[in-house]
């Protein structure tokens, strides 16, 4: 088995979180997408969508997607239990994890990939110079973001993490696309105390690390 | 319990054929998109984010996200498994559905609701008026839409279903993606033969006219 990763992105590092979490040590590749290493045909020949992470099975099966691959590890080795254990749990870990990935992560990469001149015509992840910027989704994803970061602090209110009482992988992407976010200036404003409290209570876990 | 469906959206047909599929009834409560029910204040408490579906439990907990709530279902009706059963087919199906719904569905969702003028102010979903339209957004989804026929059609040469040789939420989510591109005049190309196969295939299913 063995992990295509690249230590600078945040997709990968949501892998690196779940596996630190759950204990589980899996042989990496380094895919070093600051030269274009997921374009190259070995690459593609593994993930033709040319996005980093990767898990290569033994048998030669390729799962992409980070959340897929935490999935196949949370079906191998179910403690401590990641994505919820009864159904009501199970729902609100996915409903917390996809808010924070489609209202945060995905608007946050916007602002980046639309804006950065190292991004020009690589707006979308596994594109090679076909995807023009649009920069007018910088300002959409900002707006996104913002509303994203007022709805967890007021479920944090509630609640000690994301969706509920105990860590799971909602956490993770929202921690993640916390500290993406920071690279587009996206910050956290100071009156959020519950996201504040949240966030240094994850930033405290030894998987932040990872 | 009560699911909040909408009958001409794409979103809640998701979990309408795959309840379809599991053979579950739960009771409905119609929220008119097109009079714009979900801004009512009365959804607004279930659902500050005002998208639909939500499904509300007995206990008054909101559960919004279509996969969020099939999850929720298929933790308390394992039968017949729609998620995967073994480690690898889990992977798989999460990555399919994923990049059906990434490459396909948002990108198909873009280029109506950048372009159609009942959709002026409103471009993302659960926003009233304040989300202005992008219109080179529309661009930009028909060429990811176009890549997702492409690689779902290659895939479908050597699998039955998109994630193996069993029918799952992958190909619900691919279906009704390529059923609603149809209403943004994103067809199938006649070549790929194999996804007009498994189209004609899923089509006949029951669960198709949920």
């Amino acid at each position: 088995m063995m992990l295509y990763d690249f230590a600078g992105a945040p997709s990968p590092r949501r892998v690196r979180m779940y596996l630190a979490e759950k204990g589980i040590e899996v042989s990496r590749v380094e895919v070093d997408l600051r030269r274009g290493g997921q374009f190259a045909p070995g690459y593609r020949a593994i993930n033709p969508g040319c996005t980093v992470p990767v898990l290569e099975l033994d048998d030669g099966t390729c799962i992409a997607e980070s959340m897929a691959i935490c999935r196949f590890f949370e079906a191998l080795y179910p403690e401590p239990p990641l994505f919820g254990t009864d159904a009501t749990e199970q729902g609100l870990v996915e409903m917390w994890s996809r808010r924070a990935e489609l209202e945060g992560y995905l608007p946050a990469a916007d602002v980046l990939r639309n804006t950065l001149r190292s991004f020009a015509g690589r707006a979308l992840p596994g594109r090679d110079g076909d995807v023009p910027q649009i920069p007018e989704l910088a300002d959409r994803g900002r707006a996104s973001f913002a509303r994203l970061l007022e709805r967890l602090d007021t479920r944090l209110a509630d609640s000690e993490f994301a969706a509920g009482p105990r860590f799971t992988v909602a956490d993770i992407t929202a921690f993640v696309t916390v500290e993406f976010a920071a690279r587009a200036k996206l910050g956290i404003p100071e009156a959020y105390a519950n996201l504040a409290r949240w966030r240094a209570a994850v930033a405290a876990r030894p998987s932040a690390g990872a």
